[in-house]
């Protein structure tokens, strides 16, 4: 090592002793004759006092190596906002090990910069605290996971990543190959394929910080490639994955962010968490539930909401407290708000702080007994304002309502930023209706009916419910699985219903079909969303600050500029151009690939 | 869990206990009315007692659930062979979790089958003890690691694989990007660039167990994908770097192999290396050293040899113990063997195993002084045969001899198979001669001169010396790394050494080099191929055995018939064919990218 003490790590006791210390200018200050200089290094900062002569060239972030004594800072300059306040290394030797140019970005926690700069600079933006420790946060979340799956005997197995083009929602990202001129690798979009086949190779306990890759447009937070801490398990039920996703997280949580998750974490169904809260990720740290007014309002004239009810729909509300005193510009503002996300308004009404009086654009179309009781049924009390929702299709409505009820927690300042709120929403259903009548799987199609439907999905396939289970924190999904199914028939029955035929099943996973014919286990298993999981455990916004070298929207890479064109010599070598031969089968594909011989 | 107990781990003092397992029908044997099953999961094997009735329809590889009592064994009864040899379970309860079509690939431990069919079958394949053992030991591996270097404090950190595409050697894997039409990322040879960014932001202390692409011809035993355990610190030497490999590899053999690493583990220089074994990554299991005859075969008049001493070349020996006695079929298939090489032929001399007397179609052209000192000066016995090479090239000759050594030590079975001999070979050269007469790194271009080449290293290209480090065992390359440069004033004298004009370098790392101009630290890494590592720890002798779901030469997977023709659809979505934009810069490719801001 060039150093023999890490510059962080120096305290009183240290005094009187030499030491040998290697990091980066941080700051410089003069006082004539003396310069002191910030000396930071992996493990934190120590004052370094030279003689001016010594050390007037240095200049911020110039890489030093520095031999000097630990001396008691003089009483009274101390700094208790420094873990090395108490002491200083007064400079005997000072060798330049690297020279820094003028700073296109600071090395400054205090600078806010645009995410271009920092991404270009990534090197100096990483000098920084803040980005650094999400990197060491993140290097320690590993860590903790990788314990306690080892500890249950669990095997850390890579899947591939140059593997087939598979049907799982988004489109893949490609390869050409050109050993096989015409023919193209995909990257995976996840393992799932593989940690399925896994499980019928005996496996039974499986999991990897897994590389994944979606070509999605780039909404919000979507980077290219993405991590998921992904496992499977074999002869487990729902219960014994969901014991385990909570030995992750609380581990997680009461490590990194010094938060005793409570256990058993609660558990909400699917159709209560959209009952209540409009959504499948419900944001816990407040209440503000939604309330069904579809039999309340059963008969009204009003006819945005009749529509809904004659035509099986739903009506429902929710309340934003205080929302009474809001000026009519902000009570507008919820109709742009409700426009830009699609709806055509957002019907409401709002009672009178004093006399509880409903009143508002929707009051006058409501008769005075549905209006006399309102308050009550929802909840509200005087000052409340009160917004409602109606759609033909029940979700439609629900979803705008949760959409409000988080707009409402963020406008009158409900959410506890300090808390955590966390619940598994379970029983997922299987199955929504797609847009030709026919049935998609809400999952994927290996998603296994639990007990009650397992023998009867067909009967009603928009109430059958899944063995599958997602586990929210703060309205952020930050993780899901289910329980797979293993039965030959019970698949069948599925790709029945789905309308997949038998054809079509073996074009997208013939090979796992294939697989599960010789004696596949009961398995299940989860996948953490890792680079979200390591973002709200280092406080951020954005995935990207838990990412090394994350890309900007249209995944673009501002310090290498990748994407970049290629050459014509490697478009002709790589064979991107190449026709591919005629499907004779590609080898091994069909039938015994070779005579099995026996040995002994 | 739907058992209570895993099988293997049941024992005497089990008995009496009732108990559910779960696994698979790995044999049965019908004992009329009875019927024993070895049922096997992922702890191992128990035997299990049916009634003939009861378990009539399992067959192999069914997956079974199973209640039943642990009895002890009859005496007499017991199998020593088996862990669980002194209890078996006498089942009161089957269910049969899925059957298992006849099988295409037996699971027994005992079957050779092609290549072909296991991986075709992999999840067969892997039911069987050795390609699992084979992945639950590589899994082992990865935790041994990551403990150590957690335990010094490294970060594990993620670097992009959808990148750049960058000039190291092999041909890139080469991804269309869709949102970008025109433009493709490439998949990364190594995390080289990325992990001495990492260094320049001052993260100091990198680790990753990091998926590699490199698209080259499948000689051998290479794959498409492959990984690599990569490390890179800061403010340290190469003293440093070979100590924590040292502790890496003694931990792995001592716990996965069995086998204790004396360390330090020796160090030999690249030049010994190559003078007395041949190569830069020595076997030492055997001796056979190689012995220099340049001096000794002067003023010869075999025209051979003369050439290649008058040329300034080389002549070398190297001993065949025992190996007079070889026929002369076996002497004329050394020609084929040197031939396959493309060598010319192996001279060579047997020395009479009474007389000692050195006969063979050399010894007619040597002298007779030349031929009496011969055995003394190569070492060799009477019996013995000697085998020469000369080249005007002393490396050349030196290679065919130092293969001539491997295959001495095969044929005349020379090597102790349960040997682990380990080596660092240092002090390796840092360029080497182009057929135009310029210079090539022999590592890459950021490789650093050692302290006594690094001001004076165009003064001598040839005899220049770099810290750079390999580390081998037994004849394998398992790991290298080096010293990387960090000095502004170095890496442009080694550019323009190695004839790359600033221009060229700011176009192939124009990235790298910008981030050096801002204090990068001193720095240096390693990187151990985990596939190699694993496969050598797990006594295989393919890398494809210690990979989940390995591809066949030609980078084709029997399993899933990776790569396949794509549909025009995807390749029109995919944007493969669409033209680049005018090469008018990326964003943020230019000068600042946006401002920067002071918040507080």
């Amino acid at each position: 090592m060039i150093r023999t003490h890490d510059a962080g790590t120096l305290r009183a006791s240290d005094a009187g002793t030499t030491v040998t210390l290697a990091g980066w200018v941080a700051r410089r200050r003069d006082h004539g004759g003396v310069i002191f200089v910030d000396l930071r290094d992996a493990s934190g900062v120590v004052q370094v006092v030279f003689r001016e002569e010594d050390a007037h060239a240095l200049r911020n972030e110039f890489c030093v190596k520095v031999v000097g004594e630990v001396n008691t800072r003089p009483a009274g300059n101390e700094n208790p906002d420094l873990a090395t306040g108490e002491i200083e290394v007064v400079a005997s030797e000072l060798t330049v090990l690297s020279e820094a140019a003028p700073l296109p970005l600071p090395v400054d926690d205090t600078i806010t910069a645009s995410d271009d700069l920092r991404l270009k600079y990534r090197y100096l933006d990483l000098r920084r605290s803040g980005p650094a420790n999400a990197l060491r946060l993140r290097s320690r979340a590993n860590q903790i996971a990788r314990e306690i799956l080892h500890a249950r005997d669990f095997n850390e197995i890579e899947t591939p990543t140059l593997t087939r083009s598979t049907p799982e929602g988004a489109r893949d990202f490609l390869v050409p190959v050109r050993l096989q001129p015409g023919t193209w690798y995909a990257l995976p979009q996840s393992p799932q394929l593989f940690k399925q086949l896994l499980m019928v190779a005996g496996m039974e306990r499986y999991y990897q910080i897994a590389r994944c890759y979606r070509d999605e447009d780039f909404r919000a937070d979507r980077q290219p490639e993405f991590t998921q801490l992904d496992i499977e398990m074999s002869f487990v039920t729902q219960d014994d994955i969901i014991e385990l996703g909570e030995e992750i997280v609380s581990r997680l949580w009461s490590e990194l962010a010094d938060y005793q998750v409570q256990l058993p974490i609660p558990r909400i169904t699917w159709t209560d968490a959209m009952n209540r809260y409009g959504s499948d990720k419900p944001d816990l740290r407040y209440g503000v539930e939604l309330v069904e007014l579809t039999d309340y309002l059963r008969g009204t004239a009003f006819r945005v909401f009749a529509g809904a009810i004659d035509a099986g729909g739903y009506v429902g509300a929710v309340v934003m407290p205080g929302g009474a005193s809001q000026t009519r510009k902000e009570l507008d503002g919820w109709q742009d708000w409700a426009k830009a996300r699609g709806a055509r308004g957002l019907a409401y009404v709002v009672l009178d702080a004093e006399t509880g009086e409903a009143k508002g654009p929707v009051a006058k179309n409501l008769s005075a007994e549905h209006l006399s009781g309102l308050a009550d049924v929802v909840g509200a009390k005087p000052g409340d304002a009160v917004f409602f929702a109606a759609a033909n299709e029940r979700r439609e409505a629900q979803e705008l309502l949760g959409a409000a009820r988080i707009e409402i927690a963020k406008r009158a300042k409900l959410i506890d930023e300090s808390a955590w709120a966390f619940c598994w929403v379970v029983d997922a259903p299987m199955f929504e209706k797609t847009d030709d009548g026919g049935w998609t799987a809400v999952h994927h199609p290996f998603t296994s009916p639990n007990d009650e439907w397992i023998d009867n999905f067909e009967t009603a396939p928009d109430q059958a419910l899944a063995y599958a289970y997602d586990i929210v924190v703060n309205g952020n999904e930050i993780g899901g699985g289910s329980v797979r199914i293993h039965r030959a028939d019970v698949q069948s029955r599925v790709f029945e219903l789905l309308g997949i035929t038998p054809d079509e099943a073996a074009d997208k996973f013939g090979f796992l079909l294939e697989a599960f014919k010789y004696g596949p286990p009961p398995h299940a298993g989860i996948a953490l969303g890792w680079d979200r999981t390591c973002m709200l455990l280092s406080g951020n916004e954005s995935i990207r600050e838990v990412i090394a070298f994350p890309k900007t929207r249209g995944g673009f890479d501002p310090l290498t500029t990748a994407p970049t064109p290629i050459t014509s010599q490697q478009r002709l070598e790589a064979g991107i151009d190449a026709k591919p031969k005629a499907a004779a089968g590609a080898p091994g594909t069909d039938g015994q690939a070779a005579p099995v011989q026996h040995s002994s």
